[in-house]
């Protein structure tokens, strides 16, 4: 390959490498697995580093990728009954767009087995998939006799996204468990105990949500307090008189959460929300805002309590359109869950911060010995859970670190769609390399090195690779840190790609370019 | 010259002709004046058609020029004092840039005067300007003997915006009144009537507005129904909570308002104010707003109580910059001003249309035979006025013909400031001509024609012509339809272009172009 590398600061749109997709084949440096004819949307993904395997859900698919060469793959096919299918289509959808089985859940269930769930053309189903007790043994398929009604863990609708998070056999889901697609909600199913769900017909709640990921994050030494964290966006409840308007949200749940007594029953007494801040300060301080969260990465630190959250946005307009990578971290999200409820005290009213006496204890914490004397949620006072039903979102937002994007993207042809990150431990420090995919099927390799402090990041745009042979939205990522490898999903394939290519760079611009 | 005319449709933002500076004036399109070495701020014109002469407010001066060649002109000088000048530098003011006196106001006051006040380094004064009965008198000079206090007229400080109007006498003029700049109103001075002014310290009537322009439109044949509207931009009052922006409006006022009995005594009774709304529709109904009302242009059509009004705005942000025309007509925003009244209980309520009962005559109504039988806003009863006081927005907003901009411009690296409009009549019927001055002393020449309807325009940029020999924000522009002739203004001078140059397209072009 013969691209130089300039290695001086470059000005924010231009990478320092652009490689081609032809560029990407002809230097060794892109693997693709081009797609079945009959199968599309390669999107759910789970990497099992211990395997060196990748599964990937599709449509009417399951695939298990080997780590080091995805060309080496076993799949699974999983499609819907022809009587299904002329249901779906007599319904008035789309039999190659919506009447097939796209695989939206796919988690690990235990050690030999999968969890699998798919939209089941618009009648979401679910099952295990066997992938046997060692890799030795080959072992992938589907578990005939363990099929299972999917609602309210895919979505009917294969266009929906949902988020899901599979721990210790039970099953959380935001999703929508209509044919509609209107009764948006957070689930928990699977296990031994009664489904539980966010509270119906709510619009503070939820208000046409779009789930974009979820994730466990410890809040103390003991799991009793452990909270499972909810990205999405959805429509912005005040100012009908304002215009409407996209918001990002964080909402949490407590793991041991079982639902209230009298009332909330089988309902989150847990949830709470609050509004993720993307945006870039304005004169007279009016400011540009990013809100239509894309994607979440959660980089674990030392201190597993305390990630910091990478959040890809995109705009709301269709007139300008930009992205930008936001960071936050769980404390500041704390802090926004420990302050001020929202409040109004009627439709005509605004919101305001509550004010009043909030009962204990305070909506939101965890039945555990750590923070007070309560067993479970089925034991709070019934104004506990009258107050958490009626006031299931923060007042405050949680502001990005610094109160500013880490990147922004504007005035070029494409947006962000997802993100992941590889902490690299260089001679001078710790560098977070960022991977961006786009909705053009393009990769930006991006590191954002201090300035003058830490407080003062520059972001270096290092390359820009096409991993697809067409344009396509990137709609998964994962990387394996133990094969230092990168893999991209899209409507059309799977692409790999090696974290770091030193035979581009070289070793001195590779010091030249983390300098 | 030798630039090639294209003649088929051309990008969005490739205008068919490009000019530079040399070229305009090589090509005899453009006669300048660079400005006197101590004056600056071109920027308050008043065109006098009959005499054949343009009338220019500047810093320390105000000039006569001949439309005919703005090259001929005449200058009064008309600086502060020495101990002006000391007492503004004492106040911690910039002596070049604040401390003189800006003229803000220039109007034509009766057949033989000017009324003119300037800032007069932050004490505003105003004066009369003899202009003599004819031409040939040859006179321009400042009537000494005529120096008034220019508190409601001027603004202290040169940086605000103000709008004024001079009718029977009488100046009306939205500026700050204070030395701080805070207390900002809309005022009706000079003639023989009691001063008259806006509320004062209520963020109802006007938030910290910036003045754009006032105009007189008669609502009926009826001169008792004539109305003076203002336009500006404000700080939004609602959605403390939904963060800062700013909104474009149209305020109203009867021309025979003198002010309540008991209560609003020398205020406006007849004050009210509707948003106006630059916006492109959206996905989602997420609309990607305009709020930054930069300039207006009135377009009389037959009938003077329509007119079309020409609006200029730009974003509000600073990450994503754009600008944009949009259309209104005169009977949708009498339809806002008749429609409901935003009320709001309180603080912390919303903003909701007024439900409750009207009083009357309904607040908005001038005082006159043609609506009702009162003859003086004094005569109003007091709950007319209380209601008055408390309702001075309209909860609808005016939206644009079409509802969208008719000229959208992004991602170039100017923006729009001021536009004028020549009505042209062709063969094939009327066209609007629109020349918009922009940010970086260019002028844009803009036709909209219809793609198949009237009601599907489709811009067509004619030509950009840069007008001032260095980048400098337009800040006046004028028409004059008897010499075929533009000026404009800006910082450092005045410029002037002939309307249409049938030199360059030549006459099939010509046709072409508007075809």
């Amino acid at each position: 390959i013969t691209t130089r590398v300039n290695c001086q600061n470059v000005k924010n749109n231009v990478p320092r490498v652009k490689l081609s997709y032809r560029e990407m084949l002809d230097s060794n440096n892109l693997i693709t697995f081009n797609g079945l004819v009959n199968s599309s949307s390669y999107s759910t993904f789970v990497l099992d580093e211990e395997r060196g395997r990748l599964y990937v859900g599709a449509k009417d698919h399951i695939f298990s990728f080997n780590l080091a060469n995805i060309k080496d793959y076993q799949k699974i096919t999983w499609p819907v009954t022809n009587t299904r299918r002329d249901e779906c289509k007599w319904a008035g959808k789309d039999i190659l767009k919506e009447c097939a089985n796209f695989i939206k859940v796919l988690k690990s269930y235990n050690h030999t087995h999968l969890y699998a769930c798919g939209t089941g053309a618009f009648h979401p189903v679910c099952t295990y998939i066997d992938i046997g007790h060692y890799p030795e043994d080959n072992i992938f398929k589907l578990v005939d006799s363990g099929f299972e009604n999917g609602r309210g863990k895919s979505p009917y609708d294969p266009k929906l996204l949902t988020a899901s998070i599979l721990i210790d056999g039970e099953l959380y889901s935001g999703t929508a468990a209509d044919f509609m697609g209107r009764d948006f909600a957070i689930f928990r199913t699977l296990g031994n105990h009664h489904p539980i769900r966010t509270e119906q017909h709510d619009s503070r709640w939820l208000n046409d949500p779009r789930f974009i990921g979820a994730y466990l994050v410890p809040e103390s030494d003991n799991p009793e307090d452990d909270k499972v964290y909810f990205f999405f966006r959805e429509n912005a409840i005040d100012g009908e008189h304002t215009g409407k308007a996209t918001h990002a949200r964080i909402g949490q749940l407590c793991k041991n959460d079982f639902g209230g007594h009298r009332s909330l029953v089988n309902k989150w007494t847990t949830f709470l929300k609050a509004r993720l801040i993307c945006s870039v300060p304005g004169p007279n301080g009016i400011d540009t805002h990013f809100d239509e969260l894309q994607d979440v990465y959660i980089m674990n630190s030392k201190d597993p309590k305390n990630p910091v959250v990478y959040a890809v946005f995109t705009t709301s307009s269709n007139v300008f359109k930009g992205s930008a990578v936001c960071l936050y971290s769980l404390s500041d999200v704390r802090r926004v869950f420990l302050g001020p409820y929202a409040h109004r005290d009627g439709p005509n009213y605004q919101w305001v911060p509550y004010q009043g006496r909030v009962p204990y204890p305070r909506p939101g914490t965890c039945p555990s010995k750590t923070f007070g004397g309560f067993d479970s949620t089925k034991d709070l006072p019934d104004e506990v859970i009258m107050f958490a039903r009626s006031h299931p979102a923060m007042y405050n937002s949680v502001f990005p670190i610094n109160n500013r994007p880490i990147i922004i993207k504007t005035e070029v042809d494409y947006q962000f769609s997802q993100i992941v990150v590889d902490r690299v431990e260089a001679e001078d420090g710790q560098y977070d390399v960022m991977f961006i995919g786009t909705d053009i099927g393009t990769v930006l390799k991006v590191v954002s090195v201090p300035k003058e402090t830490w407080h003062d990041l520059e972001e270096v745009l290092l390359e820009e690779m096409t991993v697809f042979r067409e344009p396509a939205a990137i709609s998964s990522m994962e990387i394996s840190t133990k094969q230092q490898q990168l893999y991209i999903g899209s409507p059309m394939g799977v692409s790999q790609i090696p974290l770091h290519r030193c035979d581009v760079y070289g070793k001195a611009c590779a010091e030249c370019c983390l300098a």
